[in-house]
C-alpha cells in the first residue's frame, strides 16, 4: 500500500479552506494532518511532518506562511490573492536555496476555468470572429467579469501575434450598447441574471462552422479538484509555478 | 380520395416564391396551378380556379393583387411588405363584402421565430430577469435585429402590465455596452459572428432557475411550414388576420 | 395600504418548508402567522385568521389537512403527493358545499418547469422532428426523468392529435442505445454528468431551422415563485384545480 | 510585394473542389493556376511551376497524383480519402528521397472539428464525467457519427491514460436506450432532427463546475480555412503529416 501524503490547511475556517478540508478528508491518497486557523503555530506543520502546506488565509499573512514551508523544506500550495511582482521574486530568491521544493500560485483552482481560457486563446488564431459572452448574477458590481476581461486580452493577443485581420462586422446602425465592450477589440456581453452563479461562452466563428467552448461554475465545490491537483502535483514540481495550467497535461 | 386544394404562386421568381413553388409542389394535399411573375395577368387565377393566392411579389403591386384575389372570391396568403395602416383599413372595408373570403398577412413566416416570440413574452412575467441574445452573420448592418427590438418590446410589456419589478442588477462599473442596450429596461446583446445566419436566445431567470427560449434560423426553407400553414388555413379564416400567430393552434 | 395576506406553512420543518417559509417572509404582501410541525394542532389556523394553509407535508396527512382547511373556509396551496383520484373526488365533493373555497394541488411549483413543459407541447405539431435531451446528476436512480417521460407522452399526444407524421430518421446501422429510449415514438436522452442538478432541453426542429426550450434547475429556490403565485392566486379561484398551468395567464 | 504561391486544384468540379477553387481564388497569397478534372494531364502542373498541389479526387487516382507531385517536387495537401496503411508507408518511402517536399494527408478538413476533439481529449482526465451529443440531419443513415465514436475513443484512451476513474452513474432502472451508447465506457447520444446539419457537444463534468466544447458545422465552407492552411504550410513541413492537427500551432 502506498503512503498518504501529509497535507496541512491554514485558512481552515474560511470559505474555501472548509471545502479544502472536506475535499482532502474525501480524498484516500491523502492525510490532513493539520487544519489551522489565525494564531494557530505553524511549528506544528513540522513536527506533524507535513508535506504539503495548502494557503488559503489572507493577503497579509500568506507571504509569512509561504516562507515558513519554504524554509523547512514543505511544498506550498497557495490560493490566496497578494501575490505583487515583487513578493514573487522574493519568493524565487528563497526557492534558489531549497531546490527541492516547489511552490503553487493559482489565482483561479477551477480546472474548468483555467481550460476553457486555454482553448479559447488556442484556437483564438484560427477563427475570423470571437465573441464573449459572460453571464453572472445580478449582485455582481462589475461587468464585465475579471475571468472575462482576461479571456478577451488573451485571445486578443493570440490574434495579433499571429497576424490574425479584426473580425468583420458591418454594423451601420447600434442601439447603444447592443454590440458589447469592445476589450483590445474583442467584443464582450455581460449578462446579469437572478438564478445564475458564473458562466463563459466564447464563441469562434468562420464561413460554415462555430466552435463554442464554455464553462460554468455553479459552486465553490469546482475549486477542490484544482487544489487536489495542486496538493499531489507541487512535490514533483521544485520551484515556483504561477497558474495551474503550469501543472496540466495538455501534451497528448 | 380529397382533392388537392389549387394554389397559385405571385413573385414565383423571386428568392421566396422559387422556395414556396417547390415546397407547394412537394406538398401532397397541394396542386400548384400558376407560378407568376411580373407582369403576367391575373386573369388566369379565375380561369385556372385556383383557390389561394400566395403573393410574395413587391410593395408596389401587392395591394392590386390581393384586391383582384378578394374580388374574385380567391383566398389570400401574403408575405409581401409594405402594408400600411391605410392599406389594411381599405382592405378590411373590401372584405366586409366579400364575407367567405380570407386574408393572411404575415411579416414572418418562420413557425419557430412566431412560437418563440410568443413564448417568450407568456413567460417574461414570471421570472425576476429576463435578457435577450441576439447573434447574426456579420454582414447585418442594424444591431439590434428588428426581431430582437420587437421581442424587447413585448416582453417589457408584458412585465410592465403585470406589474413586475424592474430585474435586479447591481452593476456599479461598468466598461462602456458591456451590459447591451436597453429596450424598454431590457437588455439586449448583439453577436455578429462568422459562420452563422439568424439566432435568438431569450433567457429568463428567477433564484435557482433559468428557462431558455432559442430559435435559430439557418436558412430560408424555415418560412416554408408557416406558408404552407397560411396556404391550408386562409380558407377557414374568412376576413383579416395580420400575423401568423392567429393561425397557431395554441389552446393545448 | 392594502392590507396583507395571512399564511399559515404546514410541513414548516421540510426542506421545501423551511424555502416557503423564507420566501413568505420575504414577500411584503404576505404575512406569515404560523409555522407547523408534525404534532401540532390545526386550531389555532381558525384563531389565528388564517386565510391560506401551504400543506408541504407528507401523504399520510395532507388530506386531512386539507378537508380541515375548506371546512373552516381557509384556502390551501398544496405540494405534497399522495393524491389519488379517489382523493381528488372526495375533495372536489367537499369543495361543492364551500363555493368560495380554492384549493390548488400543485405536483410541481418551478414555474419555468411548468412553463417549458407546457411550450414544447404547443409546438409540438409544427415541426418536423422533436427529441428531449434530459440532464441529471450521477446520483439519479432512474432514466429517463420523470419530468421528461411526462413532456415526451404529452408531445406525442399533441402530434397524434393535430395528425402529425413520424419524425423523419435514416437510421440504418446503431451502436445500441445510441438513438436513446423511445418515448411514444418520442426520442429520449438521459445524460448523467456530475455537477449538474436537473435539466431538460426539448429540440424542435424543421427545415431551415430549430426552436430549443430548455429548462434548468439548480436548487429549490426555484419553487417559490411559484408556491408565492399558488398562494396569492387560490383565493380568487374557487374549487379544485390541478396544476400551476391552471393559475398562470398565459393568453396576452 | 511578397510573390504568391502557385496552387493547383485536382478535382476541381467535385463539390469540395469547387468550394477550393473559390477559396484559393479569394486569398491574395495564393495564385490558382490550374484546376483539373478527370482525365487532364498532370504534366502542366510542372510546365506552370505548381508549388503545392490540393488533391481532392477519388481513393482510386490519389496515389498516382501524390506520387506525381512528390517525384516533381511540388508539395501536396489530400483531402482524399482511401490511403490505407500501406500506401502510406510507400509514400514515406518515397518522401525519403525528396527530403524538401511536404505532404499533408488530411481526413477533416474542418479547423473547428479538429479544435474540439483535441481540446476534449485533453480535458477528459480532469472531470468526473464526460458524455458526448452528436446532433445531425434526419438523412444520416449511421449513429453514432464517426466523429463521435472517434472522440470517445480518445476521450477514454486519455481518461484510462491518466488512470482516471469511471464516471459515476447510479442509473438502477433505465428505459432501454435511454443513457446512450457505451464507446469504451464513453456514453454517446445521437440525436437526429431537421434543419439540423453536422454538431457536436462534448459535456465534461466535476462537482460544482462544467466544461462544454461545441462544434456546429453549417455546411462545406466550414473546410476551407483548413485548406488554406494546409497549402499555406505544408511547404514549410517536410515529409508526411497525417491528420491537421499537425499543423495547428497550440503551444502558445
Amino acid at each position: 500500500m502506498s503512503e498518504m501524503l501529509k497535507v496541512a490547511v491554514l485558512g481552515a475556517k474560511g470559505r474555501m479552506g472548509t471545502a479544502a478540508v472536506a475535499a482532502i478528508g474525501a480524498a484516500q491518497d491523502l492525510e490532513l494532518v493539520a487544519a489551522l486557523g489565525r494564531g494557530d503555530s505553524l511549528d506544528q506543520l513540522v513536527k506533524l511532518g507535513v508535506q504539503v502546506m495548502v494557503d488559503l488565509t489572507v493577503p497579509d499573512s500568506t507571504e509569512a506562511n509561504v516562507r515558513f514551508a519554504v524554509d523547512h523544506g514543505i511544498h506550498a500550495v497557495v490560493g490566496t490573492t497578494g501575490w505583487s511582482a515583487e513578493r514573487l521574486g522574493a519568493l524565487e530568491s528563497l526557492l534558489a536555496h531549497h531546490r527541492q521544493t516547489g511552490v503553487l500560485i493559482a489565482p483561479n483552482f477551477a480546472l474548468g476555468s483555467v481550460l476553457a481560457t486555454r482553448f479559447a486563446t488556442q484556437a483564438a488564431r484560427y477563427f475570423d470572429s470571437v465573441e464573449i459572452i459572460e453571464l453572472h448574477h445580478p449582485r455582481k458590481v462589475d461587468a464585465p467579469s475579471g475571468t472575462a476581461l482576461r479571456t478577451a486580452a488573451l485571445v486578443a493577443a493570440a490574434r495579433a501575434g499571429a497576424g490574425v485581420a479584426d473580425a468583420p462586422d458591418a454594423t451601420e446602425t447600434e442601439l447603444d450598447g447592443a454590440r458589447g465592450a469592445s476589450v483590445d477589440g474583442i467584443r464582450v456581453h455581460s449578462v446579469r441574471l437572478a438564478g445564475l452563479v458564473a458562466h463563459q461562452e466564447v464563441l469562434l466563428g468562420s464561413p460554415g462552422e462555430q466552435l463554442t467552448i464554455r464553462h460554468d461554475s455553479f459552486n465553490h465545490e469546482s475549486f477542490m479538484p484544482g487544489v487536489l491537483l495542486g496538493i499531489r502535483t507541487v512535490g514533483t514540481r521544485p520551484g515556483l509555478t504561477v497558474g495551474l495550467d503550469g501543472y496540466l497535461d495538455l501534451e497528448s
